[in-house]
């Protein structure tokens, strides 16, 4: 995992004050989560949504970081399932496709049922060669 | 404002972590704003794209459930044009069009300067007649 | 193919002006084709983006309609990621998750070697119950 | 118009056999409409979905091509608000935003009475520099 960790996940101090942690991340993929709290909910009590997107878009930076191009999210098209039930979510990045400049990546988000939460497909946009 | 303003985005945990703060709801636009901080970079010092969306999705929520029907996000497509610069960053949400069940936002992200920072397209789903 | 091969595809003239095919079609998911000519083609000669679409498209209609429930489509997003190659190029759609007024479908478009052409992502809204 | 018309969008051949007619195009902008006749009907009898898109397609490859950098579709976000009613449908294309190597553009697409049928949010790739 240290391998394919970039700095721009190992230091992102708003993950860290939403919570998220970083549980792997390889070539081209990568999965974090979250540990759910009252300070992720919106007003009528449920997972807010920009607690989902951030949590997608954590693996999707740690994923598009991974190939040695630091890349940053250029454009995101989110859909949101069902309110997550029980304590954790997780995110899971992979990498659907890579050309020169932008690479696509898929993120799915589950609750701890497994159950489908959230489908995030993120853009990257590589800033420069490796 | 007070009159629009629903208990969805008045008691928003979230939110409030972020520092988030809503400065006018009107009937199918809202504005929000938050001030910039060391906890909102990521971890190549630029502000987090899960910063700029909750910012977006925040003015979103507060916009889409101004009009008496209590909604939830279902669809966001959002495109980063730039980091912000400044120490305030800007989300001004106004309805594109209503149906009986699903209603459509466009969010403009602007930093200090007024420069585009995101755009921010937002289906909700309304979950019932008010 | 017949039990779920609904109206809205069986007669679809703007899919036989541009010569789309129905390959397949079960309960969540489609097959579509299209034999690939100099009317597809853009000024630059190039395959036209319409066209990627209307193919994914057609797939997304077959599949989100095959459950039972007249559904049209809401939102799409889709993302190019090379011009095809070859002379065919084929969609293959299946349902992400479904909820009571709203399902999910995920498109794949495919040139003749199985390169990733397209990926596109549609929302259907589904009119009433079955 | 014939100056920032380019040969992406005068000798495109789809938008030939859908019927589409290029109105205007200026420096990062366009607008493109269509004469609905039985071709664009899908089989219930409303017009098709890639119909719509194709459009406005043209509308966004019309104004993302005006600025003298070769321009190709990347990514597109449609959201459908109602079936067009009249005989004439058009689409008007206008730059968001351009940055060196990606472009953003918004397209309404309005039926007879100004009425929103869609609204499209195009990403263009810029190939090379004028």
């Amino acid at each position: 995992m240290d391998h394919y960790l970039t700095s721009n996940t190992k230091n992102d101090r708003f993950a860290r004050l939403v919570g998220i942690e970083l549980v792997e991340v390889n070539l081209g993929s990568a999965v974090a989560k979250l540990e759910l709290n009252d300070n992720h909910l919106n007003g009528v009590n449920i997972v807010q949504g920009g607690v989902i997107f951030t949590l997608a878009d954590f693996a999707f930076a740690a994923a598009s970081n991974s190939e040695g191009f630091p890349t940053v999210g250029l454009n995101v098209n989110i859909t949101y399932y069902k309110s997550p039930t029980g304590s954790v979510i997780t995110a899971e990045a992979r990498e659907i496709k890579a050309l020169r400049k932008v690479s696509g990546y898929n993120v799915d988000v589950l609750d701890e049922d497994g159950s489908l939460v959230a489908v995030f497909s993120g853009l990257g946009y590589r800033l420069s060669k490796k």
